[in-house]
């Protein structure tokens, strides 16, 4: 059995009329849908070489917003001036131009990235009982859940008899220690669900699926999962489990990120409260669309943006050097939770792109058994440290929208096991 | 010279009244005043020999207020039923007692714990406009900083020409590389003073100087001070100088603490104010008073009965398991900071003390090189680690108060070798 998402749970799959009937090459349509995009790809199986389409629609609600679309085979299509001035435009858009194409008809069931779980340590077929629940616990992410929703309602309206199956982001941390999952605040916030769930879970599960591909030993070991994207987190994993993660209760906890602060002094809340009269809402929007990278550059949220002003601009090699900063101390963390270190994985926008900024991470971890090969770093090769190294680094691309496309099919034959 | 703190900086020094005309054992009267107590002792001279008296009053605005007083010599004294109900009354209490005692009249100078410090170095003698710029900040700190004022006004009023001396708390950091001061926030911040300055400097400043004059070479390798009290925090010290510290803009950030929080998931504040509408001020209220050991045990802030509950009560157990598990994460952050690590020393009540939290903390730390004897460290030795042990773990117990009258000396001496 392939390791990170296992079967869903059963207990809650929907009745007959949703039940999966697909073909041997069933298509699969995956929705991963951000704050200001939206994710999807279709895929005839669960390996990469099934991909058929993906596309994006970006800028939702901005001026510049498309619908762009690359079909395999068929080459990159745009289309600009599309009316997606809000989300549910963009959600209209999407479903009008997705019903529009010859392979939707093939498509048996649709998988949707969702960002919390709660304490789900699976994937889960969508139910009215699910819906509700997820309604429920918005609050825990209201940048998030609230669009995912909507996305999972528009194809339960148009296309009620298509199964779907919700893929939890932290259904890859549920399975941390106890004390991984405590905040350090009064005991009766954790009746109420808050605890630190971790997020990112669909791409651990991805990557973690192909280490154990490439380096099954390797794989069950001391390993570092570090996906730095515009969301940034760490993981990390032990006998191929997550034991800890720098993610907490929401995405805005951990490593700073592009627009999103980390882990906060909580004090910081209070002065602001108290010097400009700081809401908590406008204090949400400041920790989540006006920090990290950008706050500190004051210039963008974009490392590559970025690491192209470092020689000029102080701000900017300011922002770079606390991203490194911070990633190299929870590595440092992570290693001591562990008791050792084996494996670093880099992935994400920044890890798999970046060798300038997986050096200067890797630079003084000498210590841990990390040797950096410059050339091999410097290729983006799979295996990035020195034969030497005591630590295996590595690259590897995520794909958070095949490891939707495997957990819809793995609900499938679970299904069909269980019959 | 001493390290980790200097002579006090000149430019700010008072007028000809306040000069110190001190003898040559001239005895220096140390204010150490908490949220809920206030500490004090008398030093003739700047080592421990010189300690002339020491006291407290605790539990002020509690019941069971009282003024104790251990005397060199002369033994131990508890002064219950004073007028002790809120932080006013208890200065008034502590003037009118060190006025009646003999040893009132050789104090030449008073020196005070300030915790926050701007962006001083240095200790400073106490002038209209230092006051001035403490009142400004106490938003900074409104824990503490409005009754580290309220104590040194009240010296002020009734002995005007008695010279004092403002101790930092955060001096000790504040040549923390760029990297470190930085939070994640929008940069405007940083200009209104927004950034990390760290806290306990005054203990890691005696600890740093015990291990000089213990082992000189080592305390200039890399070095982990953690402070581990009811407030706790760690400091990574290279070339004997602090590259970086757990506590934030506010001693509110870092590791979890008896009550705190330490830091947090910014999207818990929003989730808060929105679940229960929970205020600024109750925030934190909560992240300062209600959290850390008492707020996941449910049951006490003092390890002390956590421990001794341990073994029957979860919550307890997590209480404790969360804080060494969060301890030996800060360990390896910052042995990654430093590039590997030399010394790990432990202070402070817990950290003094708790030798099976000690054991905890290092468990699983062998990979930096830590090997802990477990009979050195039963018996709280001075060295704790083994022979073969690559880092010399040690004990040190830090006296904040002997650092205040060293502070205060040296600003005398400092203040000599200018004229």
């Amino acid at each position: 059995m392939l390791v990170g998402v296992g079967p869903c749970a059963l207990g809650a799959w929907p009745p007959a009329e949703y039940l999966f009937s697909m073909k041997s090459a069933p298509c699969v349509l995956t929705i991963n849908g951000g704050s200001s995009s939206i994710r999807f790809a279709v895929y005839a199986g669960a390996e990469a070489s099934g991909l058929r389409l993906t596309g994006k629609i970006e800028r939702i609600g901005l001026k510049g917003a498309a619908l762009s679309v690359e079909e395999v085979g068929r080459g990159h299509s745009v289309h600009p001036s599309l009316p997606l001035a809000d989300h549910a435009s963009a959600v209209a858009v999407l479903m009008d131009w997705l019903e529009a194409q010859p392979i939707f008809a093939s498509i048996e069931a649709v998988g949707h990235r969702v960002v919390h779980g709660m304490k789900r340590s699976e994937p889960e077929p969508v139910t009215p009982k699910l819906l509700a629940e997820l309604r429920r616990i918005t609050a825990y992410d209201p940048e998030h859940l609230p669009r995912e929703i909507a996305l999972i309602e528009a194809f339960r309206r148009r296309h009620p008899r298509l199964p779907q199956v919700a893929c939890f982001d932290t259904a890859f941390h549920r399975k941390m220690p106890r004390v991984a999952r405590l905040l350090p605040i009064p005991r009766r916030y954790q009746a109420q669900g808050v605890e630190r769930y971790g997020f990112h879970g669909l791409s651990y599960a991805y990557v973690l699926e192909e280490l154990t591909r490439i380096a099954p030993a390797l794989a069950r070991r001391r390993v570092i999962l570090a996906h730095l994207g515009n969301g940034a987190s760490l993981a990390a994993l032990h006998g191929g489990q997550s034991i800890d993660t720098s993610m907490g209760f929401t995405p805005a906890a951990g490593l700073m990120m592009s627009t999103r602060t980390g882990d906060l002094d909580p004090g910081v809340a209070y002065y602001l409260s108290h010097s400009e009269r700081m809401t908590a809402a406008r204090f949400q929007r400041m920790v989540n669309h006006e920090s990290g990278l950008l706050g500190v550059s004051g210039r963008s949220s974009d490392l590559r943006d970025l690491l192209a002003r470092e020689a000029s601009d102080a701000r900017a090699a300011d922002a770079i050097a606390l991203f490194c900063y911070q990633t190299k101390k929870w590595i440092g963390a992570f290693a001591a939770a562990l008791g050792g270190l084996d494996a670093l994985v880099f992935t994400g926008g920044i890890g798999e792109n970046a060798a300038r900024i997986r050096t200067r991470i890797c630079d003084g971890l000498g210590f841990l058994g990390i040797k950096l090969s410059e050339p091999q770093n410097a290729k983006t090769r799979a295996v990035i440290s020195t034969k030497q190294s005591r630590v295996s680094v590595r690259v590897i691309a995520t794909n958070e929208e095949l490891m939707i496309a495997r957990s819809v099919l793995r609900c499938r034959e679970a299904r069909r096991a269980a019959r």
